[in-house]
């Protein structure tokens, strides 16, 4: 099943790392994470980096491949590390839009790891909008140099990974601004610390942030440029560039600026998807050790895996786990396509892809969090204790409801794409392939038997469609009432939204429902299991998104309840592969980190350990308890004897 | 408006404290809360508890009055303090459960402070199921004492609040035995420390739990007994007894230990409620000053408030946070009015009472967990900051879900109660006025304006009816098809949650309804106010239940469109008024410890110094970069040199 979920190199490659990791003390945890402060965290995180990078050949995988990750979650962790930008972000960015002389400069060096570098974009008053950018960079034709500024206080560059303790360098957005006229956002590469001494540079304010729910090993951070002088060869120039003399050299294509967020948005529903595995495998086998109640009077204390409600907190989390695994490997397989085609110079599957990263990014992350939060609360008071790992877990995932294009924001663009395509079938016109039920006519579900898995998926393009087209509709109808295009696009967001999630819903349904199709695995156990979570995960989408199911009464209240009860009967159906199907991550007891987790089921000794261990325990009596409160209890009692 | 959310004399002691604390530096936080380790966190608390009980004639509240939490959370925050147990559960045990002797030599001491009490109950491996408890406390009639010990690793005591670090005495749940045979869980006194030194006792392992996702100023704790012997006088004998020759005493009333729990969930409701008030407080203010993108092109960039996506995500909250506020005070109303009828020897309110305190304490719980993370992600990347305080208030806030009986669980004793409940409306019987419309017979709605509150209220009733006759049905049918009465329960489950949360919406729903049509200020601009947020509120929660009301057509699609758009409508109609309406619950600037919550709207500056001012700002680089880091670049350098 690992096979199927990470394809056989990954999950072979995934075996090999967690044993060399195994093997290798200097790679393990210097402590419990969930005890040190801030600084330790750092310490312990840029210590395991540099002996990770010391060994690379020996783990045989380098930063970008799938199975890095896996590297720096089974060393570091998941809330980050002080080189995880300079991969992500820096080089992507230096060599996607760096010219040959710039790249020539700097790229080796920052893949050899002589200097660490990060992306600075987002801005203290400024996120997803980008022309609004505030930091400035104006040429200087006399000296040829581009002066760097942070006009205001919320002009300051705030967020970026990396960016307050580690990084000597940072591709800096600015507006780009010759001969007093603003051009509009470029990037910049800018050195802001000193490579012996790591202090800032003149005109440099860098620092950390502060602590956030989670990712407190990344040092996000805030910068300030003071009229921080570049020379002009530090722009990014691959696409636009500033000749010497002032002249600015339009880019070719003007959309050419999105790719470095379309890729991490591409890749970021396998990570969350991930996060899931983490939480469900964590929820699960503890809910398979521990005891509470009974079902029959005298009867002992059951499970409490089997209960029925805990079923069904439980297992459709794990059915969303493998759909999210399945949907997000479809989102890259389009990605990769995607390239392909541009590079043969085609650029309209820019389109879709972007709107399908879109409408993934913000559902898949929304319903992860609640995914993970129900995982967290089936594991009762435990699940609150950091030595469940449940916090760091959620507090990590629920990051990616905001960074990388506010989730919000993520659904209107996918709706931009959507009201254009109502009005591009309305007017007969082709329709991409992942828009073609766009045209779909069905108006009454032919389901009978909730098992009859096409039908399930007819449903789902149904709802999608008719959300779709409600919306379509009403925004058509609010510019008749006499409001702008504005207006009247301002007064129907909501409707919108509701259309990208439900467009949204049916490609995860169709990627899910589609892979169980294609794979013909040898065991046969294994696809039965397989089909019986696909099943589970259509049926409960679709009873979740019932009220549109009725409304115009596509399906009956019967077909309904036929749905209803075949969700109950699949949780029972599923009880006994639960178990397995979560060891089918193989995620190890090192990387996930959990007490509660522990693939042996050796809770609760390991518990009480756990807790006995944490500072507070250091000393018997606290040093605010002598300070303050035995005084205090002492007073009260003269006072009483008096 | 704060006279209706907190009654007069409340919001009047409210501003008191409020001034009070202001005017008083040694009650301010020693630093920022987000940069402390949980070390410092108690020495602030410990410090500021003591300077507190100092002056408690000066405030004029006392432990147990609601203003006294006020004066906690402006004093020392949310995520309690070194006596918040004694307060909440030790001492109304003690006064509740003990006879007069024991009352007599503890109860006033802890009063007085000079002793440190808690209240322990949950154990590692149990918390909602009393009778599964392991702790035992065996009756040595010899010495007329009793052995209390913890047989086991999962037996030992869990979760206390203030068990850790600062109680020397517990209230102790154990099995009791007598000759041994079993006779269930009792309550008993244990002295944990000596109460000079503070120092644990011989046959006492106490300690702290760990860190946790909030709460970390509370030192929850464990406790294992060894065979710790106790006077026999220190059971808790108001209601059973045991004699000295061992003769064992029943209780006069089987129910009488809930007292407590119900106690602490009737006021759960408001404290849920208030944490809800700071998120939303929080994040409408900094909507109102955050600017981001533009409606119009040109038009320049408009505040976050006004676009519909965020006021569909804010102002439902904001209704909820006021239904919360006058539900929960229905429930403290139900509460003493069942402690009047008690007192008059009357006892069935209490079945209501711990019915209805069930299903509020787990819809309440769980809504408001959603509500506030929306209100989180509503602030974008700068919610996800602890600057923003919505961590903290979420993990506080959260634990309700868990804490004071799982929210499974809850619904599912609700539900009991609502299936007898059913049972009793088919037989005609006479049924409690809180379930009096489950007699109803609508089965059309006539709602053709959604601006009629008494057809929308039907609604609820409708829904709520539905689901429990729905329930109720497959319950027997379940048993009629050969299950076990236990077996079709569990089978059932599921379905009775709904039931219970349907109830329970409308038990709100009603609340909120009856509290404007009672209410009659003077001020037409507030009872035109709170009228549109009671039918926002009556219409969005229909709206989250529209399949309900579209199963077996109660209502028409035509009929939920209306409640739809009169959503719309009511989102435009409030914006003008929701910064007073958040203002209107008057949560200083030094209780709501949120950098983006300022009541001046000056919040970039202030993050600014807030950031600057983190422990990892102390240096310029940090040792962790110096030792791993630094190295690392220079050997990298060294290499390309070759």
């Amino acid at each position: 099943m690992a096979r199927l979920v990470y394809g056989r190199q990954l999950a072979e490659k995934r075996r090999k790392i967690t044993e060399y990791v195994q093997r290798n003390p200097v790679l393990h945890d210097a402590g419990e994470q969930a005890f040190m402060t801030r600084e330790e965290k750092y310490d312990d995180a840029a210590r395991k980096t540099s002996e990770i990078f010391r060994r690379l050949d020996e783990f045989g995988t380098y930063p970008g491949e799938e199975s890095f990750a896996h590297v720096i979650n089974e060393v570091i962790g998941i809330d980050g590390y002080p080189l995880a930008l300079q991969h992500v972000m820096f080089l992507p960015a230096l060599l996607g839009q760096g010219d040959e002389q710039l790249k020539a400069k700097y790229a080796a060096r920052a893949q050899r790891g002589e200097i660490i570098g990060t992306y600075a974009q987002t801005e203290m008053g400024h996120g997803t909008n980008l022309r609004a950018l505030e930091t400035t960079a104006h040429y200087d034709k006399k000296t040829q140099e581009f002066v760097i500024n942070s006009p205001t206080t919320s002009s300051i560059k705030w967020w970026p990974g990396n960016l307050g303790k580690s990084s000597s360098y940072a591709i800096v957005a600015a507006q780009l601004h010759i001969d007093g006229k603003a051009i509009g956002p470029h990037n910049f590469l800018v050195q802001l610390r000193c490579e012996k001494t790591h202090q800032p540079l003149k005109g440099i304010l860098v620092g950390d942030i502060g602590p956030k729910i989670s990712y407190n090993t990344t040092d996000n951070g805030f910068l300030k440029l003071d009229h921080v002088r570049i020379p002009r060869e530090q722009m990014l120039m691959k696409h636009a560039k500033v000749l010497p003399d002032g002249t600015y050299v339009k880019p070719p294509h003007a959309k050419i600026g999105y790719g470095a967020m379309v890729h991490v948005r591409s890749h970021m529903i396998r990570a969350q998807a991930h996060m899931l595995a983490m939480a469900i495998t964590i929820a699960i086998r503890y809910s398979a050790i521990r005891r509470q109640g009974e079902i029959r009077n005298g009867g002992g204390e059951v499970k409490i895996l089997d209960y029925q409600t805990q079923q069904h907190r439980l297992f459709p989390q794990l059915a969303r786990t493998y759909a999210y695994f399945f949907a997000g490997a479809e989102v890259v397989a389009l990605y990769q396509k995607t390239l392909e085609k541009i590079d043969e110079g085609d650029v309209t599957l820019m389109t879709d892809l972007h709107a399908v990263t879109s409408g993934m990014k913000a559902v898949v992350s929304f319903e992860t969090g609640n995914a993970i939060e129900q995982c967290r609360m089936a594991c009762g008071g435990h699940g609150y204790s950091a030595a469940s790992r449940f916090p760091e877990i959620y507090g990590v995932q629920i990051g990616g409801c905001t960074y990388e294009g506010e989730n919000m924001v993520m659904l209107l663009q996918l709706a931009r794409y959507l009201m254009k395509a109502a009005d591009q079938c309305q007017k007969g016109q082709k329709l991409s392939p992942l828009l073609e039920y766009l045209k779909g006519k069905e108006k009454k579900s032919r389901l009978s038997d909730a098992e009859d898995r096409e039908k399930l998926v007819k449903a789902f393009e149904y709802v999608s469609r008719s959300v779709v087209f409600r919306a379509h509709e009403r925004l058509a109808a609010l510019q008749k009432s006499g409001m702008s295009a504005e207006a009247a696009w301002q007064a129907n967001a909501v409707e919108m939204t509701r259309a990208s999630r439900a467009h949204t819903r049916l490609f995860i349904a169709q990627a899910f429902h589609q892979k169980v199709l294609s794979v013909k695995t040898a065991d046969r156990k294994i696809n039965n299991v397989l089909d019986q979570l696909c099943a589970l995960f259509l049926n409960y989408e679709l009873l979740d998104m019932s009220h549109y199911l009725l409304e115009d009464q596509y399906m009956t209240t019967k077909q309904i309840g036929i749905i209803r009860e075949n969700v109950y009967r699949l949780l029972k159906d599923l009880r006994p592969n639960v178990v397995s199907l979560v060891d089918s991550f193989e995620i190890s007891d090192r990387e996930l980190r959990s007490v509660l987790g522990r693939r042996d089921g050796n809770v609760y000794d390991n518990l009480l350990k756990w807790a006995q261990s944490n500072p507070l325990n250091k000393e018997d009596v606290l040093p605010g308890f002598k300070t303050s409160l035995q005084p205090m209890m002492a007073r009260a009692r003269e006072a009483s004897k008096l």
